[in-house]
């Protein structure tokens, strides 16, 4: 259980980290090298592409910060959780969403499978 | 969508089909060979596996069917619902669990991670 919610902080702070090269550094760290990240928007797989996703709703939120939304549910190699996109720690999110991490047996993600519960206002 | 949602109907009718046998061609079905299937209680791999499993659920809970409860968010390779046991159709379920169901290219089920958010009463 401590091992995954410790994964899914380290995954949402790679969301919330500004250096493209940490980033980067933190993704290759955390991942297994062809998990696939798909969520209502985008579907990659790999390093790249995940860093790729992140950078792009970085660009796209500026500003914002993405925290866990509630708790984490997890057994075996499995997490559930959500995450809020917030103007500052604690605030009612712009948007939340939902998703189930999948690790391998050294704990690196090999897999999110992700899904939207609140949308950004247009 | 519709394909999952499909695929999310006749995954739940493998729960509730009566005969061992027509249980396994279904699962053969609609499966790849190696799925795992892993929720808080059980984690398995493959149509064998995942047969046992259902097996003992039908054991455990006679006379008790399972239903879609709410509806199937999907996108991609990928759907999450709702299920409810309950004692008939449309009645309060006894338990409620939740599933992402992943498939293959071809609409197979190639994996199910599941969750529970409401167990039955002891």
């Amino acid at each position: 259980m401590s091992d995954l919610t410790t994964t899914v902080s380290q995954y949402l702070d790679i969301w919330n980290e500004a250096d493209a090269d940490k980033r980067a550094a933190a993704v290759a760290e955390l991942f297994t090298a062809d998990a696939p990240y798909i969520d209502p928007l985008v579907a990659v797989e790999g390093h790249a592409g995940f860093a790729a996703v992140v950078a792009g709703a970085r660009e796209q939120f500026q500003g914002l910060s993405f925290e866990l939304h509630g708790t984490v549910d997890a057994h075996h190699n499995q997490a559930r959780f959500q995450w809020g996109l917030v103007t500052a720690p604690g605030t009612e999110p712009v948007a939340i969403g939902f998703d189930v991490l999948v690790t391998d047996e050294a704990g690196k993600i090999k897999a999110v499978y992700g899904f939207l519960d609140k949308l950004p206002a247009a």
